[in-house]
């Protein structure tokens, strides 16, 4: 039995980000990268998420060029697939679109506050499924015991 | 109900890290962060895995300053926990250590030959569990009902 990579196209990566409840942000902090786990939704072709005003928000005005990563794996055979996006925070301000997004299905992880929202806009988004392969002598057997 | 914060100590977080079979590696490529599932075992207090030649391989020669990141979420009711390991990673000659490690329950999650063992050593790990506070009057009203 061996492995097999299949590289998702745009419409899998999207609906592999907007099926997952939680994602990771990976953000510059002192010129080295940090990984926060975050509750995001996905708003047309961005991702929304809100934060407090800590570690990663100051991460993210300093160095606004992000990635955000999603995975689903399955620990017991290890077959996964996960998704990268890249690209730029922004912090929203803008009333009317903060008003849209109070409406969106956002739920907070983490206790506090969380007045800051931010948008990451993406300049690159991969995706890629791993899976086994069955052989063939495998295929032929089963068809034999069946 | 609301939400708490519990800040892990060093062996509750370790414990994680362990128990984790799916870990996510953030490192710096062309001056951006980006993340990668990895599996990796524990080996002391380091964390060890494998990759290939790659972007990341290629990410952690010129940027070793990496963090990895753990975390088991309960996306019923958005509890969990997770741990954030900064460190230094090094990729690994030495034969003795090469030798010891092909002996570790690693189990590869990706396809490819993996020739590239790299160890992290860490500098700073920290972990949080996210919980639910149940409200002293929803305690009385379960005693009630009971």
């Amino acid at each position: 039995m061996g492995m097999w990579v299949e590289h998702l196209n745009d419409r899998q990566c999207w609906e592999l980000l907007e099926r997952a409840e939680v994602g990771r942000l990976g953000v510059l902090v002192d010129s080295a990268p940090e990984i926060f786990p975050v509750n995001h939704v996905v708003d047309g072709r961005t991702i929304v998420f809100r934060t407090d005003g800590g570690t990663k928000s100051r991460g993210l005005d300093r160095s606004p060029s992000v990635c955000f990563e999603v995975d689903a794996v399955n620990t017991r055979d290890h077959t996964g697939c996960s998704v990268l996006v890249k690209g730029r925070a922004e912090r929203v301000r803008d009333d009317e679109e903060l008003g849209r997004w109070s409406a969106l299905p956002l739920v907070c992880w983490e206790m506090g506050p969380k007045t800051h929202w931010i948008r990451i806009v993406p300049t690159e988004v991969t995706g890629r499924r791993i899976d086994r392969i069955v052989r063939e002598d495998e295929t032929l057997l089963s068809v034999r015991e069946g």
